[in-house]
Order: C-alpha cells, then structure tokens, then sequence
C-alpha cells in the first residue's frame, strides 16, 4: 500500500497502479444533434482505455466521470505521476474491475471542467465555434446528460461494441449510468450508480445554483465573454470552494483542521487578513483547481446536473427509472450531503419496484460525497461480484 | 389560529399577538472596550421588553437574537404590520414565556445586520466613526460573542437588573446564552441554547466563510468601503441565498418547490435566464433582504461567529462549557445542517459531564435550522416547565 495525501487526509491506496502507462485518446462526432435541438458541427472528447476489447466484443465497461473529473479514471500517464487516475483502487490487473478481463472505456464529457487541463479534450463554450472563429461563450448550446450520453454512444458505435457489459460512474457519473440504462435498456446489462440518485431535486438544483453564482459575480464573466481577457478566475474558485466544502463532511473538515489557524501567530481575531486553517485550504483548493477549469464550462455542467431526470423529464417523473430493466448496484454513503441517503433510497425503490432487481451498497467514511471517489475500494468486493456475475 | 406564508409554505400561529404594542428603545453605552481591546466612543443599541419587571426585579429573561434576526422577538410595532416578532408564538400573556409572570428583554446585537433596517438600532461598520467622522467601515474594531454579551451586560446594568432569570435564544441567540452562562455563571439561573452548539467548530467557522464570500467578490464592496456609492447588494443577496438555503433542509425545498419552473412556459433547459422556482425563490429572498441589511455587518457577524468559543478560546477548548453550572435546555433539531445535531449533543454531554443538569429537546419539522425559530411552539410546555421550576 502507498499513501496519498488528499486535501490533508491520508488515504491508503493499493500499490500497483493500472498498466501499461495510459494514454488519452481522442474521438470526433460531427454535426452532433442536441437534445434541445441545435447542431454543434464538431463534438471533439477524450478517452481512455484499460484492458483489451475480446474478440466477441462483449467485455466493454463504460465509466462517465463526476462533475469536476476527467476520463482519467485509471493508471498514469507517466511513471513520475503523483497519482494515478482516481478510482484506480478498483480498476487493473487482478483488481474487482479485472482489465484481464474487461475492457474499460472512460470518456471526457463534453463542456468539460478542465478545459484548461492539457490531459482533457472536450468541446464547450471555450472551444472555437468554427461560425465565428470565435469561442462559442454562452451562445454554445445548452446540453444535457442525455447530451452527454449520445456522445458515448457515438464512441461506442466508432469502436464497434454492440452492448456495454456495465455502465458505472460517481456522481455526475453515476448520473449518466441511470440516464443509459433508462435510455438504452438493450444497449447494456447492468449499471452502477455511485453516489448518485435518479433525478435533480429541488435542494440539489438550489446547491448547483448556490455553486455557480459567485462565477456570475465576478464582473470578469462578463456574460461568459472572457476569453479576450482576464477569466473569471476568483469567481470560479468561490465555485470550486463551495463545490469541495459541500462534497466533504463535518468529520472530514473537523478531524482536519479543528480550530487551527492557518498561520502560527496569526490570530482570526486580530485581523482580516488572518483566516482559519479550514478557510485557508479551502481558499487553496478553489484556486488551484481555478487555473485549469473553466468558469462558462462550470455554468454548462450545473446546468446539465440541475436539468437531469434519468430518462428525460416527461409527464412521469419517474418514467426514466422504471424504464431501468437491468440489474443495479447503488453504491452510497449516508454522510453525503450532495445526493442525501434519502434520495438515494427513494431512487432504488422505485427502480425495484417493478421487480428490477437493486442492490444497495453503503460505503463508511469520513470525506462525505467524496467518499464514493476516494473510498471506492471498500465497495470492490461487491462490485466484482456484480460485474462478475452471469 | 391564523395562517403566515414564510418562502411558500404555510405556518400556523397563535391568533393573539403579544400585546400591547411594542416599542423599540434605545442604550448607549460610551467607551466600550472590545475583546480585542479596542475602544467605541459611542455603542448605541435598540432593544424591547414584554411584560413587567416585578419590584424584586428578579423576574427578567434575556433573549439575544439569531444571525439575521433583531431584538424584534414579539408583538407587533402596529396593528397592521404583517407579522408579529420571531417567537410570539412563545412569548405572550399565557404562553410558554409568560408575560404576565416574566419581564423579557430582546436586544439589537452590535452590527446588526439589518444596519439599514428602520426597526433596528444598531452600531458597526455602517455607523459613523466620530474620530473621522465618515462611516467605521472595515476600521470598526473586530467583535467576539463575548462583545455581545458585554453589550447586553451593560444593558442589564442600566436596567438594574441583578440577575437573568433566565437567557435563552436561537441561532446566533443560542451561542449568546452559551456565552452568558460561562462567562457570568452568577448571573444568571438558567439558559435555552436553542438551535446552537457550545463552539464554532470547523465546519461551522468553514460555511460562515462560504456563505460571506460573495460580498468580498462584489466589485462594490471595495474593501468596505462603499457608503459614498453603491453598495455591495449583488454579493450580499447572494450571501443571504446561501444562508436561506442552507438554514432550510431538502424536505422543504423538495416539498415546496420540487422541479416546478419559476414560470410557466420558461423551461430551464431552453434558455439561461429561464430559472427552476426554487433558484427563483431564493434569488427573490436573497434580493429582499439585501436591502436592510449592510454587507460589511454580514462579514463582522461572520467573523464573531468564526470566533465564538464558550467563554472565549483559551488552552481548553471545553473549559467554558465546563464553567456553566446553571440548568440548561439545548433545543435543537437533527435535520440542522448549520449546527447538526451531532455538534449539539457533544455540547450537552461535556456540559453535563462534570454534572451540571442538561435536557435535550428535539424538535420535528420541515424547514431545519429555522425550526428553532418557525417551530418553536412544539418546545413551549417544555420551555414554560424549564423555567417555572424551583
């Protein structure tokens, strides 16, 4: 076991990451129809495999990134990588995702977080609109997780896999995994959703809005129209900060930092200046994360999320779910603030209640939301059986 | 029993307001000296009673106010105003907190929040500074809890009132009472922490900063400094929809507002300006209330909360918690995502631990946080035992 060191907190990892080193892949769709309707004439994404595609071509699992994430899910890029991708617990050789035995396809959505991120391909309102040579800003269309579904279907169709053995994510992921199964029930033979439930609610599309509006406040936002000048960069890592607080735990920020002050002599209470420990990781955090995202990008993905009903939002709410005629692994964890236990719960047993069969599995841990991430190899056991069985 | 309508969901109150109507009156205390050791000239403050101070003078209950409440905690000022104050349901001839037996007094804290509130009398940032003669601005001294408590000790003086019967209050009022009761054990006979736990832990001290951070990145706030030109209303009505939603709990957004659109024929996924009525409501609220309120108070409050130990921070953190030696009520609820219940009933067990009498009150309902202040009349009988007891 090696140990990583996540925003102060150690976490143990399996030693061996994925091999062979991984390389990001890229693939085009073109004159992509959205669900609302407009064409984006060039969708470029990213990719990456792990594993082998078998002859039969029956051995594909697709794993759709969360809300921040990329398709690195596995291995690393270099032997010098600090971290290999971030469920790499649970995916390689021998591990509960087998690349002995499947072959495993992660896919950048599109409006992308990290349009900024060298090891990201993506195409959002940063990209060039190839109408005005400009970049399309908030004229990019809207998309939604359908949107983003159609993309890995036209992956899937460019490398010829007829049926995806899972589909499984977290978070935004685990979204996506009940969007294909609801809207592809023949196109795959079970999914796993984690952390995730099967529809936006009201206080997960309020928590999305509360996220996005410091970007809207940085007068650099201009409408979304920055990319002649100075980025929204402080709004953004407000976004990012309120983004990490809300996907950790009480545990998580208490057990870290206590009432500690983020520098020695530095008293909160003699000045503005001097922060709380707490405040000041977290400040860190946004900020990092800021150089490699981009703002407009966050808008679309909050938009996508806050829109998200698992198949479409029709007269029935829950349509979508009952649609779901494949085995389903929710995976969850009680202290998530983000998609709550209640909501979770509510999500299987509706999907169970027309005989579908569903497996809960709740994950222990102290990083909240983050948890399906970072303590995913808790749940390997379980998700190699499930993967595993006929 | 009449009906109020608080952000679309329906409360029932008792018909009778307090009576007679209320009037708000004034302190000043001169030369006060901070925690921090710095000097106001001049600390002038609002602040109401209800009911009589008896001849023993041995019959008055201190009720400091919530984050972005005032002293207004009952009655009405007319007999037209909409609603009467925060707790009348509690508080009234006959009610738990009997007017014909009890003399309350309700004070305005130092940088109030509603600064701009003609209800509400107050000193901080937006007052003037007499040495500059220009309003305090970031140049006001940093307040603490204890500051507060100060404040209303000097009240209590002016008054001639030995001793509290009892203190007691929500929220922000619930960490006065904590601090009252470690700070001056021999002032007092009781206290109520409604809502509240015994220190601002991290993740406390963590969603003050997120909910303060878009007054910072309002290009009007200007370092505070803004009282020649437009103030900073933008950051604040978005600090206050993170305080709204985040005082409110998923059982009530979910059940008010599910995924309605904020109006009809205006789907979300058809256009950014097209908002879910749930962002709407709480964009509305936000705005509303950032139009009394002073953001530079906001981010003092935030401060003094950050701060806020029992007693102050010294080596123990526990130590002023172990200081309270009087009978307390903690009134709270487990759906509060500002002071969870877990916080709440560490607080009780290391003040019962040394053996002090605590009993725990848990409330039921829909709206979190805010229950301490909307449901309270569910606490009432036990509240009204609580202090009638020998």
């Amino acid at each position: 076991m090696i140990k990583l060191i996540v925003m102060g907190v150690v976490i143990a990892m399996p030693a061996a990451a994925y091999e062979p080193l991984v390389e990001k892949q890229e693939f085009t769709l073109t004159e992509f129809v959205t669900d609302g309707g407009e064409t984006i004439p060039e969708m470029r994404l990213g990719y990456e495999t792990y594993g082998t595609l078998n002859e039969a071509r029956d051995n594909a699992i697709l794993i759709p990134h969360y809300f921040s994430g990329s398709s690195h899910a596995a291995g690393k890029y270099a032997e010098g990588d600090a971290a290999p991708g971030y469920w790499d617990a649970i995916i390689g050789s021998g591990k509960p995702i087998d690349t002995d035995k499947w072959f495993v396809v992660s896919v950048d959505s599109p409006v992308n977080l990290g349009a900024n991120d060298p090891n990201v391909i993506t195409t959002g309102p940063a990209s060039i609109n190839p109408a005005t040579d400009q970049p399309w800003g908030m004229d990019f269309p809207i998309l939604t997780m359908g949107d983003f579904v159609e993309t890995q279907k036209g992956l899937m169709d460019q490398l010829e896999i007829p049926k995806w053995h899972a589909v499984m994510g977290a978070s935004m992921g685990g979204i996506q995994s009940y969007e294909w199964a609801a809207r592809y029930p023949d196109l795959l033979d079970r999914v796993v959703p984690v952390i995730a439930s099967g529809w936006a609610d009201a206080d997960l599309i309020a928590w999305l809005d509360i996220w996005a509006s410091p970007i809207r406040l940085d007068p650099n936002w201009n409408g979304g129209d920055y990319y002649d000048g100075e980025p929204p960069n402080a709004g953004l890592a407000d976004a990012l900060k309120t983004l990490t607080l809300h996907a950790n735990s009480a545990e998580w920020s208490n057990g870290t930092f206590g009432r500690n002050w983020a520098e020695d002599g530095a008293d909160p209470a003699a000045g503005w200046d001097n922060e709380f420990a707490v405040v000041d990781a977290l400040n860190a955090a946004g900020a990092a994360r800021a150089g490699l995202s981009d703002a407009n990008h966050f808008l679309y993905l909050v938009k996508a999320n806050q829109l998200f009903v698992a198949g479409g939002a029709g007269e029935n709410l829950y349509q979508g779910l009952l649609d779901i005629d494949v085995p389903v692994m929710l995976i969850h964890t009680d202290e998530d603030l983000v998609f709550p236990g209640d909501a979770v719960r509510e999500t299987g047993a509706i999907i169970k209640s027309d005989g579908t069969p569903v497996e809960i599995v709740e994950l222990q841990g102290t990083r909240g939301h983050l948890d399906g991430v970072l303590g995913i190899a808790q749940a390997g056991e379980r998700i190699r059986a499930f993967i595993e069985a006929e």
